[in-house]
Parts: C-alpha cells; structure tokens; sequence
C-alpha cells in the first residue's frame, strides 16, 4: 500500500514495476540513515510540541530498536512494501502504534529522501576519504623505498629525461592530495541539512530545523527550502565529481604499470596470483587487476556527465527524475573502494627490476645533463644544445650514469616526500 | 576452476571477486547465444577435420540439450564456475565426455564473447526495433484521429503559430524514422562474423569461417582479425548510438507531456492509475511515468559517451576493460524496451482537452496569418509586418480561427502521414 | 537593422553582442547554400504564383549573381548586417529593388538556417566521406605491401600472438568500413529537405516542398513542420556521431603509432621533417602529428554529448539555444579532414624495422603455435597447454619461426584485403 | 625558427600549420603571465647564481618593459615566430642582448607553459569568483524586495504549494554557496607553482623553486616534479569543473525565466529591449538572453567530460595532447563571465507580475496547508489527507490565502538571506 493511495484509485503493476525499478536494492543503503534521520526529527517535534514529549520518546526507543536491526544486517523491505522509508514506518507503527503514522508531520517523502542521502554520502566521502590516505602513505613509502631506483621518463612517450621509482609513485601521491581537494567539496556540500525543507517549499508548522541540523551534526542547514530541493541531483553529483578524481589518478596510475608491466618495457612485475592467464596462451601473466582498475575508474569518470544529463534543464522544483541518481552513483561508491584496496594490494607485491638504465637505449636519457653540464662550464645554453645534438646525430653521444647529480625540490635527488605529506594533512583537514 | 590456472599458482580470492565483479548475471543473457555460436564452430570443425564427423555430431546434440534448458529458463551458473562458457563447457563435458573438451579448439574466449555479444545484439537491436515500430504506428494512429484539434505552437517557449495534437504526435512518430537509421547502422555492424578471430591474430588451424557466418546468419565477416577484436567495445557503442537515438526522441516526447500535463498548460490528462500521488498533497496527480521515461532515456544518452570513456585511448589489441561494456549496456537494453511500451501505454489513454485555443491568450497564434492574409491582398510582407505588430502593439489586434488554411506538406491541414509511414517502411528495410 | 525591429524598441549593444556571438564566423560557411536555398525557394514562389514569374526570374538572375561572388570568395557580412542571410537579402535588394524583399514569403528565418545547415552538412559529410576512402585505399595498399613483416601481436598489452603489420594495418581499413555506416546514416539523416516548414508549425500560404526538395536534390521531404524544426540540433548531432565514430578510429591507430614508435618497442620509424624536437633534450624526435590527431579527434568525439547537453531537455519548438550548434560542430568538420590528410602523409612516410620478432623477448609468441601443433598431433587441447605452460615456466620453451602458417580468412597469411574493399565498396554506395 | 630546429632538419608547412593549430590565439592571453614567469625565474637564477646579479637585473628590466607593453595592448606574436614564449624571447634578446637567452637555463617549455596557465587560470578564477558574488548580492536583494510575492510552488511541474519570488531568487544564490566550493577547490589546485620541474623530470641545475614560489605569491608548490607536470591538463580540468557548477545554476536560472516568461505563466516580464523579435511573428518578445545563457551554460558544462577524453588513459609524462586544453577551456571563461553579467542585466529589469496566486487554478497549492490546519486541530495526519483529498475530487475544496503563515527557518515567511550571506563569506574566504 502506498502512502499516497487515494479513494477509487489503483495505480497498474506495469507502472509500478517501472517506477520503482531498481529502487529498493539501494534504499538498504540508506535504511541506518533513515533511521538517524526519523530520531532527529522526532526528537525535534517532542521540543517544539509537534508531538507530546511522551509520544516522542517512544518513537525515539521504538527507532532506536529498528537501528540495531540494521545494524546487525537482519533490516529487510518486505514485499509489498514500497521502499526503505515505509518499511521503517510499518516496523515502527508496529512497535509504537499510532504515534508511528505521526511522525510523518511537516515533513515529506523529498526532505526524507534528502536528509538521507545527505547522511549516506557524507559518510561515505569520508570513507573513501580513509582509503585514499592509505593508498597515499603507501605510495610516499613505497617511493621512499625506492627513491634510488631509476627509471627512463618519457615525454611524447619518447626516451626523454632520467626518473626513478620514487619520483613516478611520489607523483601520484601528491596526485591524490589535489584529488582530495574536491573530495573536501564534496563533503561540504553534503554536509548542509536538508531536513524542514518538505517537498521543497517548506511547511506551515513551527519547525525547528537548527535543532536537527545540531542533532544530524550537520555542519550548517541548507537554508532556503527551494534550495534544499535544489541540492537534490546536485549533492549526488559533487560527490561523483570528488569520486571522479580519486579515479582519473586510479586509471592513470593502473595505465602506467599496464605500460611497466609490458615486455617491452619489463620494469615491474607481480606474483603469479595477482595476475591471471589466457584460455590459449601458457605463458601469459596478464594484469587484469590494472586493467580493471583502469575500466572501473574510467566507468566512474562518466558519472559527472550522466548526473548532468539527468538533472539538466530541468526547472527548479522535484521531479522525479531524481530518483535515478541511487542507481547511478551509489554502486560506484563500493567500486571506488574496492579499487583503491586492490591498488593498495597490487603495489604491496610489486617487484621494480634492478639496473634499469644500463641498457643501451637508454643512453639518450642523459643528453640534457651533458648539455648542462656544458652550460656549466660557460657555452651558453643554444650553442650547448647544437653540440650534443650533432654528436647524437653522430651517434657519438656518450655519459657517465654516476655523475648525475638532481637537487632541487621535486627531483630525483630531493624526493620531498615529507612536504607532500604535509600538504595531504592539510587538505585532511577540510573534512 | 579457471581454464588458464596453471601449475602451483593459485589466484587469490580477493582478485577473483575484484575481476569477476557481476559479470555472471550479464552471462546468463548470453547462455542462448554462446549455445548457437558453439554449434555452429563444432559443425564446422567436424566439416574441416578437426573433430570427426562423429564428435561433431555428439557435440551438436548435446549442445542441443543445452539450449533446450536455456529456452526453458532452466540453465544457472553453478557456484565455483566462472562464467557462462565454462558453465556450458561443463556441462557439454558431463554430456558427451572428452568430445566436449575439443570444442574449444581454434577459439579463444576473445572470439567466443565476441560472437555472443554479436548475436546478442543483433538480436535485441531487432527487438528494440519492433517497439519502436509499435510506438510509430500509435503515435501515427493517435495523429490521425486528433488532426483538427489545435494546439498553441511555441518557439522560443513563447506562443507563436496554430499547430496541433496531429501535427505534435506526427512530428515524433517521423523523429523515429530518422532515429532508425542510427539503429539500422548498429544492426549492420552488429550483423558481422567476429568467430574465428581467436584473441585477436587468428589461428594456424585451417578454419572456415565464411562456413560459421552462413551457419549462424551473420551478413558477413568481421574478416580482418585484429579488426574482428577491435570490434569489442566499439559494436557496444554503436548499439548504445541507435538506442540512444530513440531514447532522446522518448525524453523530448516525455517532456512535452510533462508539460501538457502541467495545469498553467493542461492540454492532456491521464487516468489516476497511471499517475502518482503526493505524500502530502493530496490534490496531486503526478507525471511519474513521462519523468521516469524521461529520466531513463537521458541515462541512455549517457552510454556512448560512457563506452568510448572505457575504451578510448587503448593501444590495438584485447584489454580486459572490455568486460565492463556489459554491465555498461545490457540493462538499458531491457530500460529502453520498457520505456517504448510504458509511452505507448501512456499515450493510448491520453485525452486531450478540448477547444483549447478559444482561450484569450492564444489570439496572437494567429499573427502571422493576419499577416499573409495582407500580403495575399498585394501588401508587401515587411509593411505587413509593421501593420499587425502596430495593431499588437495598441491591443487591437484580433482573427478569426475559422480563416485558418494550412494546405502544404507537413501542415496543419496536410499531415503526410502516408508518406511519412513510407519513410519508415524504407529504413525498416535495412534491418 | 534587424528584420524584426518594431516601432519603439531598440536592442541594447550588450544584448547585441552577446546574443550574436561568433555566429557571423560560421556563417559565412554558410553562404553558398543560402544562395541556393533562396534559388530554389524563389523558383518555387514563381511557379506557384506568390511571385510572378518574372519577379522571380530576376530574384534568381541576382541570387546567381551573388553566388558567383561566393564561388570567388568575394563575399562577406558587412559591418551592422546581423547575419549572412540578411546580407544576401540586402545584396539582392541592391541588384533587384523591392523584388528581394518577397523571397521571404513563405519562408521563416528558422526553416531558411535549416536547410542552409542540410546542405552544408550533406556537402561536408561528402568530401570526409571522401577523405575516408582516401586513408583506406592507403592503409590497403600499405598493409598488402608489409603483409610478411611481422609484429608481436599484444593482449592484455602483453606479448601474445604472432601478427603483422598488413594485419595490423589492414585492421584500421575495415574500421573504417563500420564507421561509414554511421557516416552513411548521418547522410540521410541531413540529405532531407526543412525548408517551408516555417518555425516549424508550417504556412498558410500554398508552398509547394516536393518542388524545393527536388531542386535541391534532396532524397527527400522532413515532411512534418514540427519535425522539420526538430532536426535542427539533431541533424548536426547525427553528424558529429558519424564524424566521431571516424575520429575513434584515427585516435587508436594514433596511439599505436605513438606506442610503435617508442624505442621500447621501436617498430616504426617516420623522417625528421615529420617529427618535433624538444627545446631542452637535443636526441629527441617526438610524434606530435599523431599525439595531436589523437588529441584532435578525441575531442571531436566529445561533440556528441557536447551537443546532446544542448538540446537535451528541451520542449518541441524551436530555441535559441540552437545558435550554438554551429560553434560546437562546423569547427571539427575542417579539423577532421585535416586529420585524415595528415595520417595519410604519416603513413606514406613510415618506414618499418625488419626482422622484428628475431628479438628473444618475442619468442613467447609461438607458445599457441606449439600447442597446436601438439593438437594436430592428437594431444587433447587441455594437455597440450599443459604441457607447453611447462616448458615455458622451466625457461625450456623453444620454436622455429619459419613454421608458421595462418591461412583461414583473416589471419597473417590470408588478409583478404579485396574482401574489406568489396565492403567498402557495399557502404560508400548508400551515400 | 623554432628553439629546437636541429641541422639538416625543416618541419614541412603542413606539419606546422597543423601542430600550430589556433595556438597563437590563446597564447596571447598567456603573455602577462609569461613575462610574469620569466620575470621570478630570472630572479632566482640570479640569485642562486646560474646567471650574475648584473644579468639578471638587466633582464629583469627588459621583461618589465615587455610587460608595459602588454598591459597597453600593444603586444602581438609577430608572423614566423612559434609562440608566446619565443616571442617574448625574441623580444628580449633585441633589448638585452645574449644575457636573453640564458632565461631558458632550468627551465623547459614544458614548465613554462604551466606557469603560465597556473598563473592565468588563477587570475580568471578569482575574476569568475567576483562575478559570481555580484550576481549573489542581486539575488538575496532582489528576493528580499520580493519576500511577500507570492509564487506557486512546482514539483513534477505540478502546482503543488505556495512558494514566494523571495525564496526562488534566494535558492539561487545559496546554489552559488555550493558551487564556490569547487571553484575554490579549482583555486587551491591552480595556485600551486610548477616552476622548475622542467619537462617533468627537474633538472640537474640548483634551482630555488620555493622562492620563484613566493615571488609568484602561490600558496605552494607542486612539489614532485612528475605530478608538476601530470597537473597539465588536470587544472584545467579542475578549473572546468568549478566553473561547470556555477553554469549548472546559471543554466537553470535561465530555464526558469524562460518557463516563467511563457504566457502560460506569465509571472515575470522583460523590457523590449532585452527580449528579441521574430522575422514572422509580429507579436513575439523571446528571451533569447536566457535561451543563450543556458545554451552556453550547458557548453560549459560539457567541458570537463571533453577534457577528460583528452587526457584519459594517457600514461604519466607530457604528451602534446595536452596543447588543446587551451582552445577547449580558454574561450569559455570569457562566455561565463557575460553569461554572469548578462544574468544580472537581465534580472536588475526583471518585472514580476503582482497577485499571482489569485487565479482560480492556483488554489490546490494550499491543500497542504489545510491537511496541517486539520492535524492542529488534533486530527491526525493520514486522516486529514484523507479528508482533503475527498473535498479536493468532490471539487468542493477552498481556502483562505490570508491564513498562510509559515516561519521556519529557509520558509517563505523566512528567508534566512543573512544566514545564506554569512555562508556566502566563509567560503569567499577560501580564495
């Protein structure tokens, strides 16, 4: 039975089946924050004598009850039962009686969904949040480890510039740090009240919504209610976005060890049980965990746009359109977890190869330090540059590994690890 | 047990679950074809001499079983298989004993899921196809019967000449005529032999793989086999450009009616049934099914983008990323089939108000006539032009709607929806 | 002056400016085909008596004159004419008096820009058509030539399976096949004609479109008003998904290329003049050319969402949102062409490295060729891989090069390039 | 010439016009910045020695008088020479002689390049930053003038409750709260120095980058060298995203007037001379201002995902890629900041019309209301729905407009404009 059945109406299973799609299977998500939600507001509705300070308690007992049920993963929506929020009230009017169908007063199923998703995401955020620092200090330390170890840099995917281990995993690191600056947004926007704002013009009753923003631990309200409707679709969004960028360095970071893990290349390898093999090919060691890592944050990366197109000129007010942002963000938030682990375990067992740039080709790698180094000794820097050019072109162009001497903030020789540390506390912080 | 383990070497289970991911479910939709595409190379395996002619026969019969399972929505992936191939592998095996082993001889899993895919998408593009056709002939139908009752014609959302409900329907019912031919362009590619490509560099045994693309009806060959696998990836996409194609032509039609249906407009209505209630308002009846139509239209438009997103800027060559287009596509085939039939639903119960443009407001519909009723009597047009803005301008401007004579192709008086049905019969030519 | 300026209102400059954009830039790509619209919407005119038959014959007579101007390139918009369409207007009102002012009888600025946009757009996808065929015929050709030089064959980018550069090459030709097949639908999509369906609610005046259209040789009527209008956005989207699925194909051999050239694999190689140096490391020869028609068409496959945002969402009814279709898609249309003429001049140029696979690290590719050859010999398949995967892992694996023999359709020793031809042959002809 | 034209080498003109592309165009906007660059990397050169104090005042000065002329507008890129930085290198070596080519010790066109778009994206983002406040203040004084006109409140775009222009103006600018946080995160990422990473590899020279740091005045640098250089393209991406969110409101704003403009709502106007006409229908006055801000709002919001395609899937190392961030990024912030102007010309004219509400179609808005007058009274909630939704289909519904009394905090009778500025000033405090 839906809440909103009137007389003489029924609407048809095909409508039904249609409208709530996929729906229920993330609403579980949402069932722990549900229930927050409902204490909240029912707390505030005892205070400001929407109910009586009795009939609130109950409620408050009777939801606390059902919060440990999900809390012990026992929380089902029934059959029948139209979604997480009529299920908690069904459970809750069994427990407490009549008192359940009133807690329904000044607010609506828009303010519910809102303040529910709100909570979700803000948790969330920060768990991710928790997975991204883990993958950094395992990248500053992983760099520190191998701060001696060189490796050819490219540019144009061309031989270009001496690197080393430390400079490659360090660069990611610092990656994840600016990431994190719109992770930090994200969970600013999530982090406002929405709760009061009804249907999205807020309600006749005396509510008091500074006092369940307090309760929630809200870091402010969404004031105006319009806007409170508004942050729908856009909450969801910001967060993709923030997701986005943890997942943009993910991909790019699986993308070079697919190129390192390569024969050509041959700079990393991994233990038999992190990578898989080939239905007709015995000797291949294939990176699939990179390259799903690559796929999945490559997938996550289209969850701005798609938000986009869902919510997009649209006029303001809830249309019902929003309901699709569940399907579309939330499975990706267990994904992006579960790729930076994986990260995490891949680089746990990474194997670098010693010796790297004693091989032949590698040899150009060290023309600008000869061209330096004639710099240094007066040629100006033009002339230099001609001179080893044409004893490249000679095929005459020879260098001393050993004399290679980096110092300044960022380079081989200076990896600034403890500075890039410093900056990831920083935006930490802002959460 | 995986195919490809190898001695002493064991995957963990974390892997496992990362790069399985829920690949099973979208398996199952291919059970039937994987069952075809076998027959078909054990036939010509048994024609070529790779199998004799009596393991063939074997194979193909118990193949046969199978699929009679797979008809009879009997067929499962049992626990601890890993995917549908191995599964029907399996059970081939238990069936005909070592025979069902060779069945895997000049094939590799790349060309194996190609051809599924393949045969699976031909299949629903063809299905996708009928209800578009079913939805064309409602709104040509519904067109028809209403193709005198005028409607105001907006441009820039701004009242602006007569038009009218046949014209409106008429106008989507041609939209998807032009839709089908990105349709008809996925079919073609879709409707090419991808077998026998093995991971992407062909087979030195002496395959015949014209004898797999006449058995399994395939147009033709993916005949380059590196092509043959750079088509993964890129078949999805195509598919996902013609659904989407029809999916914006059902959002812009969604919008329209939500907002027909909204009360400062209120040019069409809908039974109760198939409308939505508020949870606290009790006068509304709600567009749910047009916003959800529209909303999961506009994610559709979302998977072209999302695919090349995944499968972009990869080096030639099979990457494990392309087992992401399933999870990306499959559903919103089954979306947009629901979508097409909830219109359809949706429209046939449409009522449409009447006399909707003796309302005061709608008068200036008609300037434009009064225009060329002034030009028709030797005014110029940009002095006529002047004259009935004056007359607009000073609030004198009046017009008879009985004068209003529309007569061209594709006009008011002249929907064309002979010809425009002729159009349709010809791209439906092309599937 | 403005066409629509009334009595007492003027446009402030900012407005102005604003509204107006870079749209007089794209316009005058434009020029010629609003010269032949207006030929065939003048013809039409006097043929139906809204113009006599010798005020058309002059209206034509200057409309030649003017295009003649075009041809030459002696057109422009003058300083305080709004759009190419008011400068035609305004030139013929100089050559032949108030006659030019009754060629817009009949006709809407909207209908008027849209068949201006068909024709151009039928025209251009016309010669990229052509430049397509051009860069097959060379990749054909080029890949016949190298059809015994072989190449590691990746999956998983790691090495797998013996391949060649004519597979390789010949790859890209039959892509290309495919995406002409979205090119074609683009061709018919935009090889319809708008034109007098006015702002898209049609005319009361007599016009006769089956005259236009077959003097514009077009295939046929946009018969429906409303949608004759709402194929504007969706003709140039239509167009940018041909142009895209194009663009996908150049970025991936793009990136090939990039990755061949790279000393690490080092397969091919182009001349000095062909590549760029860097301004600090003298042995550099880097691939721009392919890293920016990589980059190039990469964005070119943005224009379809790019333009789906657009116009996404929007009621039926023409919007001024429109205006910028034209900024988002005519730009790419030369950056296309210029993409294909530059791979093109790429191609002819490569010189490939003989001998490739003589290098150790590629002996792995003949691991499958060894497990057939056990098959052939009666070794049940699964045993087969078995036994070899040892050899392999104890560092025993040995085979000869020279036994190679791949001979079913599409593989090393069978490219079936007359094949691909005769495919290409089958889709350039439903343009 | 080109720095790096080796000997025996000339890049054809094709290659050139190609790989140059529409470059010069936006390095013009980069000029006060490279001067600004080169100015701080000359500085510390002098200081740490790599050029004497004598040389490096001397360019000091000359790059000073570069700048004069920029900030007169009286610079060009002269024919022949590459860009931007050759330029102002040209021009340097006329003042100061040789002592003008020792500025490229240490530094690369690579970093060079950063700088200076770290340094113009920085500037831009704050301009944007500014436009958007002025636009905020509009809005909260523009709603509070307004806080007693009663709109009717949408959701389904059904009348649903009543709303008021003070809280739909008001929603508007707290969305602009929201969407500054991602500008500012855009801020942090753009104001971090990648000065001295050279082409991302550093350098062997012993430069200070934390004082080119504190001479550019960013809060810090981008520390690693490798991530100095993968932040290309990343920033700019960044910067699209901030600027995405503030279009995201503009564009909806702009969809609302067009809505509220329709004569079917009728309940804002706009002086003739900020509307437009049409060249058929005299009566029309079309809000092309904001069709064209949502048009070009909803450009923008495709940037992110256009330049995700760029760079995506690109492994770690400068690629010349990277080159078109510029054409896609650098011509939209101009169009944000009219698109922020126009929205307040537009808006400091806007004409609401006054008793609204009084139509009889509106008078379902306050059905909520008076289930909540029953529920005061002591009925409870499902049974008061039950009640008025009864008199609503029995047609018998009425209420008084005068009753309306709603006070909670972001309601109608409480807008909470102080409380949404004070949120406006903390986050203005994060630039």
């Amino acid at each position: 039975m839906k809440l909103w059945s009137k007389e003489n109406s029924s609407t048809s299973a095909l409508v039904e089946q249609f409208t709530v799609g996929r729906d229920k299977e993330f609403d579980l998500l949402l069932a722990k924050y549900d229930v927050q939600g409902s204490i909240a507001h029912v707390t505030m509705l005892g205070e400001v004598g929407l109910m009586t300070k009795e009939e609130a308690d109950k409620a408050v007992a009777g939801l606390k009850e059902i919060a440990a049920t999900i809390d012990h993963s026992q929380f089902t929506i029934d059959e029948g039962i139209e979604d997480v929020h009529s299920q908690v009230e069904f459970l809750l009017t069994q427990k407490v009686g009549d008192i359940g169908k009133k807690i329904h007063s000044g607010r609506s199923r828009n303010d519910q969904v809102a303040v529910d998703i709100k909570l979700y995401l803000r948790a969330e955020i920060s768990n991710i949040k928790d997975e991204v620092k883990n993958l950094f200090d395992l990248l500053i330390k992983t760099g520190n480890e191998h701060k001696n170890t060189l490796l050819p840099g490219y540019t144009h995917l061309q031989i270009a510039m001496p690197s080393s281990v430390g400079l490659w995993l360090g660069a990611y690191a610092e990656s994840l740090v600016d990431d994190l600056e719109l992770l930090a947004a994200a969970y600013q926007v999530a982090n406002k009240n929405p709760l009061g704002s009804g249907a999205g013009y807020g309600s006749s009753f005396p509510l008091n919504r500074k006092r369940t923003t307090e309760l929630l631990q809200f870091g402010t309200l969404n004031w105006n209610s319009v806007y409170a409707q508004m942050s729908r679709g856009k909450t969801e969004k910001v967060t993709g976005i923030g997701m986005s960028s943890v997942a943009a360095t993910l991909s790019k970071l699986a993308m070079d060890c697919c190129l390192y893990m390569n024969q050509n290349f041959g700079f990393i390898s991994f233990p038999d049980e992190l990578t898989t093999g080939s239905s007709i090919m015995p000797h291949k060691k294939n990176p699939d965990v990179f390259e799903l890592i690559r796929a999945k944050c490559n997938r996550i990366q289209s969850i701005p746009n798609e938000l986009t197109l869902l919510i997009n000129n649209l006029p303001s007010g809830y249309h019902r359109d929003m309901q699709l942002t569940k399907e579309i963000l939330f499975p990706s938030i267990e994904e992006l977890k579960a790729c930076l682990q994986l990260m995490q375990l891949m680089l746990s067992n990474m194997k670098v190869k010693e010796n790297i740039l004693t091989d032949e080709k590698y040899k150009y790698l060290f023309s600008v330090e000869a061209v330096n180094d004639l710099v240094n000794k007066g040629v100006p820097f033009r002339e230099a540059y001609q001179q080893v050019g044409n004893s490249i072109n000679k095929g005459e162009f020879e260098y001393d590994l050993q004399q290679l001497h980096h110092t300044h903030e960022g380079s081989i020789g200076n990896l600034c690890s403890e500075e890039i540390t410093a900056e990831m506390n920083k935006v930490l912080a802002k959460f």
